[in-house]
C-alpha cells in the first residue's frame, strides 16, 4: 500500500496557542520535512498575511527531495464568480503544484455558520475545484466537519464529496475537524465513502477525544491513502493527529514503507528540531520521540530489559532515532543501580553489599526530597563517597549569606537596593580558602564566592557555566517551611551534567546543587 | 452496559519519571477519585516500601463512597510455597478487600525473564489466585503482555488466563504492557478471549503507539467490562492510558453511564487537583481537560463559535467541568479588567483612565515574573494602591537575612548546623518596629520576623496561617540569576487568598507575596 504523508505543521499546526512561526521559521520546518520523506506540505494562506506571503514568495526559489508545496484556502465565498475571489486568485499566485481547498460537507455549517443554500455551498465547491484544476494544479479537497456532517446528514454529506470529485479533484480528505469522533465510526464512514466515490481519500483528524492517531490508523485501513498531521501533534485546542507518531506505526507496526529507515531514524531529531523552532519544550512522554519513551524506572523492568532488550519495550528505540534509558529512584531495585554503575564505570569497584547500602541511601535520600531522575552527576557522587579511598577535590567548611534591603522593598520589583553577599571558607587540601563575593540574589552570591574561592586551586572551573537553575516545592501544603529541592544544570562547552540538593532551607539546597556540580566536574577531569 | 473504573495512578502512574508521592499525596489522591465516582484505587504494592506500608496502614482507617482499595502485588515466586511467599503474605496483611495479581502471558517472559518453566508458571497464577481466594478477597488478575504474548504464542497466553479463571480470579485484565499493539488487534484478541472463557474481562494500555484511549474503548466494544488506567495519563514511558479521556469518552461519547454528570462534571477540576499534587504542571492542550481544550484562536473559528456554540467545539465543555475561551487580541485585556473590577466591588472607585493604566502596569508586571491569574490579592492590592488616599496598614523600611552554616553541610542534608535568622524594621502609624526571628530557613525566619513585629498593633494577625507556599523559575534556560515566582496561599480559617511576588533574588520574592498577605488580611479586616 502507498500512503501519502501530508503535514500542516505550518498552517494547522500554527494555529496553536503559543506558536507564532516566521517565514524563516517556516523555511527550516519544510526542509527538515523533506530530510524526514515527507511527501506534502501545506505552507500556509497564501495572501493572508505578510509572513505567509513571504513565504511562498521564497520557497518558489528552493527545490526539494521529497516535499511539494500546497497552498490552502477555502472554496469561492458565496454568490461570486469563482473568478472574482481574491483568496483562489491568491492561491494560484503562489505558483505552488498543489493546492488544498477546505469545503463545507455539513449542513448545519452550510446553513448556520455560512449561511447560504445547500445548493450553492455545492456549486461553490464544484466551481472552485475545476477552476483550480484548469489551471492544472493538482487539488486536494478537505471536507470539513466531514464526519459530524455525515452523522448528522449522510445524503448531503456524501454528495458534497462527490460533487468534488466530479469536479476533478485528486484526493478527497475526510476531515474530523472537532475532533471528537469515536475510531469505530471513523472507520465505518471511510469504508463507505470509499465503495460510492472512486477518488482517492485522505483523512484529517483532531486529538479532542483524545483518539486522533488510532483514528488516523483506522481510516488508513480502511481505505484512506493520504494522512495528514503536524510535527509533535501541534494544532488549536487539544492539536491535531501526530505525525510523527503516524509515521513511525505505519513503518513499523504496519509495514508501510512511506518513508526509509534512514529517515525513520531522524524521527526523534526531526521532533526535537521543531521544538526548538517553535519554542516549546519537547514532551519527554510523547510516544517513539519523548526523552522518556524509553526509560525504565521500575526495578523489575529494568531487570527484565538487562536480561531481554525488547521485554517492556515495543520497539527497539534506535529504530527511531530514540535510545534506552534506565532511571534510578526510590523504585529502583538493585538492577537499576548496577546498570548504572556499570555505566559510570565502577560496576568493580562497588561491592554486592554495598550496593544494598546504595539502594537504601537512595530512599532516604528521596524520602528527604532529593531526586536522582534527573540529578545523574549526584548520584555518581554519592556512589564514589561512599568508595574507599575518595578524596574529595574540595571540603565546604562553612559559609553565610546576606541578603539585605535597605529601603522600603519598591513594589514594581526593582532592585537597586537589594544587597545579596555570601562569605565561604572552603578547604582544598591544607589550604583554607576564605572569601566573600555579591550577586544578585543570595544563590547567585554564594555561586561567584565558591567559584571566587576554588579558582586559584582549579583554574579549569573557569570553564564551568550553570545553563539552569530550578526550584521545586516538594512538600506542598506546607507553609514556608516546605521543603525545596534544587535541579542544577552545569556545562563545561563540552558535557552536560544535572545536580540536586533538597531541604527546607532553599540557600542549603542550591548550595548542595551548587557545590556537586563543581566538584562533579573537577573529578571528572582528574 | 457497566463499566468499572479501575485507577492504578498510585501504583503505574507513580512510576512516571518525576513523580514520586507521600502516602499523604496517595490518601489525598484516593479522596479525590472517590469523588470522582471511580469504583477501583490501586494503593501501591504492600511492603515494598515504607510510603507504601504507611499508607495501607492508613487507608483502613478511611471509608469511601465509591472507591475500593486494591493492593497489587505479583503471582507467588518460583519454586516456593504460595504460603511461605513474603509478597503475598504482604498484600493478605494489607486487609483490602480486592488484590490485585499480576503474572505472566508470554512465553518469552516466562522462559527468558523469569527463567522458569511454562508449567510452573501456570502453577505460579494457579497456586496465587487460588490461595488468596480462600482468603475471601476479590482477585483482578493482570495477565502482563498479554497481547504480545498472543501475537507471538496465543495457546499459551489463552491457557495462561483460563488457569487465573478456573482459580477463581473476579477479572481477567488484558494488559498491553509495552503499549505498542494496533486498535484492531485489541480488539480482536479480546473479542477471542471472550468467547473463549466466561470470567468477565479488563483492559490495561499504555501509550507507546499513541493510542491507549482508543485502544481501551476498542476493548471495551469488544466484551471488556473493566478499564484501567490513570489520571492525566500519568505512567512510565509514554503513559499509561488516560483514565479521565476514558470516562469521559465512555460517558459522552459512548453513553455509558459509568459516573454521575456531577461527578463528570468535576473532571477537569480532578485533573488539576492530582496535577498540583504530583507537581506537574498541567498539560494545557490535553483532552477534555486542559485550559486550551476548548480554546478558538481568533479568526473564523472563533466567530462561527460565536454564531453557534457547537461549530467548533465537539462537546459542550462544561459537561467535563471546562469552559470555552476565545484567545483575543491585547486590546480586549480592558474588559478582563473591568470583570475583575466588578468582582471585588470596586468598579466605582476606578476611572476608565486609570483602568487603562492599570492594564499597563499589569503588562510590566507581566514581563517581569508576576502572575496575577492564581494571585487575586495581590492584584486586589495593585487596584488598592493605585487609589487615592489608600493607607497601607504597615509600612517596610527594611530587612535583612542571614543564613549560616558553621561546619560542613552533611552530605545527607541534616540541617542541625544551619541558623536563618531574619531582622526587619517595620512602621506602623508613626510606630517604628524593630525586631528579630530565627526560623528554619530563610523565609520561615522573615515570616516569623515580620508577624512578630506586627503582632503588637495587629493581634488579629495570629488567626492567619499559610498554607501553602510554591516557587517556580519563571525564565528557565537562566543559571542562577533567574527570575522566580512565589505564590503564598493564606487563610484566616474563613477565607482564603494568595498572593505572589517575583523576583531574581527568592528572599525579595518571597517577602514580597507574605507581605502582600498580611497586608490583605489587615485591609479586609477593616
Amino acid at each position: 500500500m502507498e500512503i501519502q504523508l501530508y503535514d500542516t505543521t505550518l498552517r494547522d499546526g500554527a494555529q496553536q496557542e503559543g506558536i507564532s512561526l516566521s517565514a524563516e521559521d517556516k523555511l527550516k520546518i519544510t526542509r527538515r520535512l523533506d530530510e524526514l520523506g515527507v511527501h506534502y506540505v501545506e505552507g500556509g494562506w497564501p495572501g493572508s498575511n505578510p509572513k505567509d506571503v513571504e513565504y511562498f514568495q521564497r520557497i518558489k526559489a528552493l527545490s526539494f527531495s521529497n516535499v511539494r508545496i500546497s497552498a490552502f484556502g477555502s472554496t469561492r465565498r458565496t454568490g461570486i464568480r469563482v473568478e472574482d475571489d481574491g483568496n483562489i486568485q491568491a492561491r494560484l499566485a503562489a505558483e505552488t503544484p498543489d493546492v488544498t481547498l477546505v469545503g463545507k460537507s455539513s449542513d448545519l455549517h452550510v446553513l448556520r455558520v455560512l449561511e447560504t443554500t445547500l445548493e450553492e455551498n455545492l456549486a461553490m465547491i464544484a466551481d472552485s475545484v475545476s477552476f483550480l484544476k484548469k489551471q492544472g494544479r493538482t487539488v486536494f479537497y478537505d471536507a470539513e466537519h466531514f464526519f459530524d456532517g455525515f452523522k448528522a446528514n449522510a445524503e448531503y454529506a456524501l454528495q458534497s464529496v462527490k460533487v468534488a470529485a466530479e469536479a476533478g479533484a485528486d484526493c478527497l480528505v475526510l476531515c474530523d475537524t472537532n475532533g471528537g469522533v469515536l475510531t469505530a465510526e471513523i472507520a465505518d464512514i471511510v469504508s463507505l465513502v470509499g465503495r460510492e466515490v472512486k477518488t482517492s481519500l485522505g483523512i484529517h483528524c483532531h486529538s479532542d477525544a483524545d483518539m486522533a492517531v488510532a483514528n488516523t490508523l483506522a481510516a488508513v485501513m480502511a481505505g484512506a491513502t493520504q494522512v495528514q498531521g503536524t510535527v509533535n501533534g501541534y494544532g488549536e485546542r487539544c492539536g491535531n493527529a501526530n505525525l510523527l507518531s503516524i509515521i513511525a506505526n505505519l513503518k513499523v507496526k504496519m509495514g508501510i514503507p512511506c518513508v526509509t529507515d534512514e529517515q525513520l531514524a531522524g524521527l526523534t531529531e526531526a521532533s526535537h528540531y521543531v521544538s526548538e523552532i517553535v519554542n516549546i519544550p519537547p514532551n519527554g512522554q510523547q510516544p517513539y520521540v519523548g526523552v522518556s519513551s524509553f526509560s525504565h524506572k521500575g526495578g523489575l523492568h529494568a531487570a527484565a530489559v538487562a536480561k531481554v532488550e525488547g521485554s517492556y519495550q515495543h520497539i527497539d528505540p534506535e529504530t527511531v532515532g530514540n535510545a534506552k534509558r534506565v532511571v534510578i529512584s526510590e523504585l529502583s531495585g538493585r538492577g537499576n543501580i548496577q546498570h548504572r554503575l556499570n555505566e559510570l564505570g565502577l560496576a568493580d569497584k562497588v561491592s554486592r553489599e554495598q550496593v544494598v547500602n546504595l539502594l537504601d541511601k537512595l530512599k532516604v535520600q528521596e524520602s528527604k526530597g532529593f531526586q536522582y531522575e534527573g540529578a545523574e552527576a549526584s548520584f555518581d557522587l554519592m556512589v564514589r563517597r561512599g568508595i574507599e579511598g575518595y578524596k574529595p577535590p574540595f571540603d565546604m567548611v562553612d559559609f553565610m549569606v546576606l541578603v539585605e534591603n535597605h529601603r522600603r522593598v519598591p513594589t514594581n520589583g526593582d532592585q537597586e537596593d537589594m544587597l545579596s553577599e555570601a562569605v565561604v571558607k572552603v578547604r582544598v587540601g591544607s589550604q583554607l580558602m576564605h572569601t566573600a563575593a555579591e550577586g544578585n540574589g543570595p544563590v547567585n552570591a554564594l555561586d561567584n564566592a565558591l567559584r571566587k574561592a576554588l579558582l586559584g586551586s582549579y583554574p579549569s572551573l573557569d570553564q564551568v557555566k550553570l545553563l539552569d537553575y530550578k526550584v521545586r516545592v516538594v512538600d506542598q501544603g506546607q507553609d514556608t517551611r516546605a521543603v525545596v529541592r534544587v535541579l542544577i544544570e552545569s556545562t563545561d562547552g563540552k558535557a552536560q551534567w544535572q545536580t540536586v540538593g533538597s531541604s527546607s532551607n532553599i540557600i542549603e539546597a542550591s548550595w548542595m546543587a551548587l557545590a556537586d556540580s563543581l566538584e562533579y566536574f573537577l573529578i571528572r577531569q582528574e
